[in-house]
């Protein structure tokens, strides 16, 4: 059986892809980071995906926080709230952590080198979130072209590849695919900024993409909301 | 003052650099990491050199073991000893870690980002040990591009570059260049699998290459072997 390594955060994108790579055959190693998040409750989503999904492995990887300062996801800074569509589309979002994708891509490279594994999924998505930098088809490509430079792997003659099935994907359309392969999407957890009680605040632009994605799709979003 | 981060682990190679980054007028930012090493003797001496060559700042960057398992240098493997040169420069070391210069070379980018510094120095070699992937010219090449796609800074037109001021020189080179700007050698540390008094083996691939470059840069290696 071929393996494969998926980055996870338990939100919806990284779920789909999850059940994607499963449903392509893969015997998957999910792969987690702990960078100092604001709430565990995204490590506890990951974790209930995993074991829903029946992924081989989990492992979480913890990350050294000071090296992110800088960001609002990670950092003391006011996670914005309401801010319209345009709002949303315009530019890098405030929750930019530098770097991010470069790290998490380079530990899952590690990773699936050590498995033997030549496969690498992430969830990334150039439309609905394109303000991110390290979501872009180019970074990707460049990504893997740089993974099979730097390994004895990729050295030795196989090829690394790293599969992004959701790059072109609307929110809208990644929910129906979740739901076309049976993934329980009451488990994901979206939200930036959730209340003490662990439901989503509803507002930042996370959940305003996730409930428009849901809207779109003419789907129930399962999870309690705060406002 | 232009700042530049600079990845250092306390041998002869990245001590040289980051004097090399210093003489070029850059405020250097010193980056180490934990991940395992079998020995603290290493981050000792990179403490020691951050401080004699007077870093801004010097920052130990804790990584996850696991993700490295497979690597003698990290693992409980046998460190290969007294290897004849043809062995030591033929395929790739069994010290060979997968990915580590790219998670290395990620964290600095990140690093960098934060700090608003655009030059990445990583003493890497591609002559004396050309035998690791991640040490080679094409692969700094594509990590530079991939990190200019990556990242915000990237995407608002400046540039990162990873400089590599020993890429081509040969051991005994970088040696002579490290006297040139007055280092003392006697603080940096480069063996694999030092005694328990603290003392270089003398025998393993990094002490055979330290002490072939010495002998030709006929200068006299002021650290202590155990053999």
């Amino acid at each position: 059986m071929k393996h494969a390594v998926v980055l996870l955060s338990g939100g919806l994108d990284s779920t789909t892809t999850l059940a994607i790579a499963i449903a392509q055959g893969f015997e998957v190693h999910a792969l987690s980071f702990d960078y100092g998040q604001r709430h565990a409750l995204e490590l506890e989503a990951a974790q209930r995906v995993a074991n829903s999904l029946r992924a081989k492995e989990h492992r979480v990887v913890k990350i050294d926080h000071g090296i992110f300062a800088g960001s609002a996801l990670t950092g003391d800074g006011d996670i914005p709230k309401n801010r319209s569509e345009k709002q949303i589309g315009a530019g890098i979002p405030i929750t930019y952590v530098p770097a991010r994708n470069t790290i998490f891509l380079s530990y899952a490279l590690a990773w699936a080198e050590v498995l033997r594994a030549m496969d690498i999924f992430i969830g990334v998505n150039a439309l609905d979130y394109s303000g991110y930098p390290d979501c872009r088809p180019e970074f990707i490509a460049t990504f893997e072209k740089m993974a099979n430079l730097a390994t004895k792997t990729g050295v030795e003659g196989s090829r690394f590849k790293i599969h992004t099935p959701l790059i072109e994907l609307s929110k809208a359309e990644i929910i129906r695919r979740a739901i076309e392969l049976d993934v329980d999407l009451s488990l994901t957890h979206s939200c930036y900024d959730p209340t003490p009680d662990g439901r989503a605040c509803g507002l930042c632009d996370s959940c305003q993409l996730r409930r428009k994605g849901f809207r779109e799709a003419r789907v129930k979003d399962p999870i309690a909301y705060a406002a």
